[in-house]
């Protein structure tokens, strides 16, 4: 949490407003940039899609916004015509106190679904959320937008382009209903870099590509994901407006970005004691590393083998085999750590108390290398326990 | 189990080898017709196949078999040339002391992943395996397929072919690692029936379509599954030979007998307190309804919401959404039971009570009305409890 700040001109605040009756946790909370920056979304690809998401998809299409209002405890989802009132009245009472166009506010939600948003309880405190807007809520803002996130998901990047310091910041909440498909979950970056509309977007694009689609709590792809960057240009630095070495420093810084938080989902899984970490090395194309990376860290028995700390590689090799796409399982190589356990695709003698050593780590590392070309790719999760189990059963979340 | 009885002509035995060391439990089985009879084999569709999956895949073409040797504890996968030559080693000795040419012995195998069959253990208990063969040992030979299962799942049914009392019996294991892929298990039907080799084959194949592939335990596709047919023709009915009423009464006892071991696989799900049944109705395709019905009952968040018995319709909702295939969620009505809890993909109001009561039983039935066409399916599968994980973190299965 080192160096961790905010942007040139931009304003956090979050209070509580009893979302979910009784609890006095943080529920609400605004970002704020003094002036209109270039802005991008990706949303979940769900069918089902919450308010929230069917209000920010339409707006972002201006690629224009000054902020953001998130409320956990409540996704607004399944809620129908009044969902999308209740989200659209928010939008339009933050901008009225904050004095700007009502389409320059997204919206976001997280929590339940299938009630109404308790808009009586809302309304009221926005007034409060307005005035508390400041340079060091940061902690409190993200304490807002989590659930049963155990940590706080926050990273600053700095970094100068053409004499001038940039930062980027990052908000990330995850947990449960996590499984690759576009942004899995919440997550908010801000900069003061000055940088065209167009780039930003690419820029985005491709970094949530290796990043947030590359991770799985459980499998199942939420109704509310939603990414959305803001950059504001008050860094004043020289306006990137090609692909040159400045726009790949800042594709670089923002990558670093995505993926700690993606990392830092992955790590805070619901339930999780460990994080997953699937390299694929060596494959004939990009789409089938990438496949085969995120069938091998979102299946349950791969999970729960970790969670035990048994070092079975023949539920890596099964996953391997029915993953969607064309390779030689019979080529594969698999590796624990640096422990070779499998060798073209059978049982290579290793020393089983060496793996048991390596799975009692808190972060493991699975290495598949299928010998067949020069692709690769990454993705990761966490193990399935008993906690998982407990935390989906026991609440409505 | 009652009525449950061996169709004429068949019979079992079943012996322990120790094959996992140590455990005394009966770990290899066989059956045998007196006669040759027509046959069929549907297998996983895994790429990593195992030994005798490769084996018995080869040998069902000729669509004739005399005999099915099979063994618990170990999977013969990820084995390699060794695995192979391991499986025809197996069948070669039942064949020689059954005095039958061996490519009439079919093979599967069940239990750990990538290590070599035991041979020195199993080859010199083959000549034991043959003496023991009799009419009784129904319960023995189920004993012999299972590994974690809890319960046998065995079925007879009786029925009358132009005056002959035709019989169809079906032994099953299921457990872990059963994901709707073709054939997620082992299964083993036998008949006496005569029927043509064609239309044993048309009936088996629709009938599997509808019962073992849709149900799920937990995503993962075995590297083992297969599902063999005999029919020894040794009821001496008049052999069916065209699509007539005798053809429609044997697929549909056949189909119940699939069904019955389907259900039961799905009830008997590793660490399984409920049975789920997710029925999709009124789609506007077939295929529509089974991927619908198939991606709510293998949802982790809808299996633990079950288990925690907690009416969380939101998380079908959810599934539904992220389920890959044309149709319209904001028609949807999904009902507990015959408790409406959501209408046209929104929240209805339902009493938590009668909810609560409904989701207390053993067996639960989430019926989905999509309102948009004539079509249904339906899926079964399991609650996901903490049971779940600690069979699959703590033994390597």
């Amino acid at each position: 949490m080192e160096n961790i700040s905010l942007p040139k001109g931009f304003l956090l605040s979050s209070i509580n407003c009893e979302i979910k009756e009784g609890i006095k946790k943080k529920d609400l909370g605004l970002i704020y940039s003094e002036v209109p920056g270039n802005a991008f979304g990706v949303f979940t690809q769900n069918k089902v899609k919450s308010a929230p998401v069917i209000v920010s998809m339409n707006r972002i299409k201006n690629k224009i916004a000054q902020a953001i209002v998130v409320n956990s405890g409540n996704a607004n989802a399944c809620t129908g015509e009044q969902g999308i009132k209740d989200a659209l009245t928010i939008c339009k009472e933050v901008a009225k106190m904050l004095n700007i166009d009502e389409n320059l506010v997204l919206v976001a939600s997280t929590g339940v679904i299938g009630k109404y948003l308790p808009m009586d309880k809302i309304l009221p405190k926005i007034p409060e959320l307005i005035n508390n807007l400041n340079r060091e809520d940061i902690i409190g803002f993200e304490y807002s937008i989590m659930t049963t996130d155990k940590r706080p998901k926050i990273i600053s990047t700095h970094f100068e382009i053409g004499g001038e310091i940039c930062t980027i910041t990052g908000f990330a909440k995850g947990s449960g209903m996590i499984h690759p498909n576009m942004a899995t979950m919440l997550a908010f970056i801000i900069s003061d870099i000055n940088i065209s509309q167009d780039l930003l977007e690419l820029a985005f694009k491709e970094a949530i590509e290796d990043t947030f689609n590359m991770i799985s709590v459980d499998g199942d792809t939420s109704t509310n994901d939603t990414v959305f960057i803001i950059a504001n240009g008050l860094a004043k630095n020289p306006e990137i407006k090609e692909k040159d070495k400045n726009y790949e420093n800042f594709k670089n810084q923002l990558t670093k970005v995505c993926e700690y938080l993606a990392i830092e989902i992955a790590r805070d899984g619901e339930g999780a004691t460990k994080l997953i970490n699937v390299k694929v090395i060596n494959a004939p194309d990009i789409k089938t590393a990438k496949i085969l990376a995120k069938t091998v860290v979102s299946s349950n028995l791969v999970k729960t083998a970790i969670y035990g700390e048994d070092a079975n590689w023949g539920r890596i090799m099964c996953a391997l085999g029915y993953a969607n796409c064309n390779y030689d399982p019979s080529k594969a190589d698999i590796y624990l750590g640096d422990i070779l356990v499998a060798k073209d695709g059978i049982y290579f003698h290793f020393d089983e108390d060496s793996a048991k050593k390596e799975l009692s780590k808190s972060e493991i590392t699975i290495t598949i290398d299928l010998k067949d070309g020069n692709f690769s790719a990454q993705a990761w999760g966490c193990d399935l326990t008993e906690e998982y189990i407990q935390i989906n059963a026991k609440y409505r979340t």
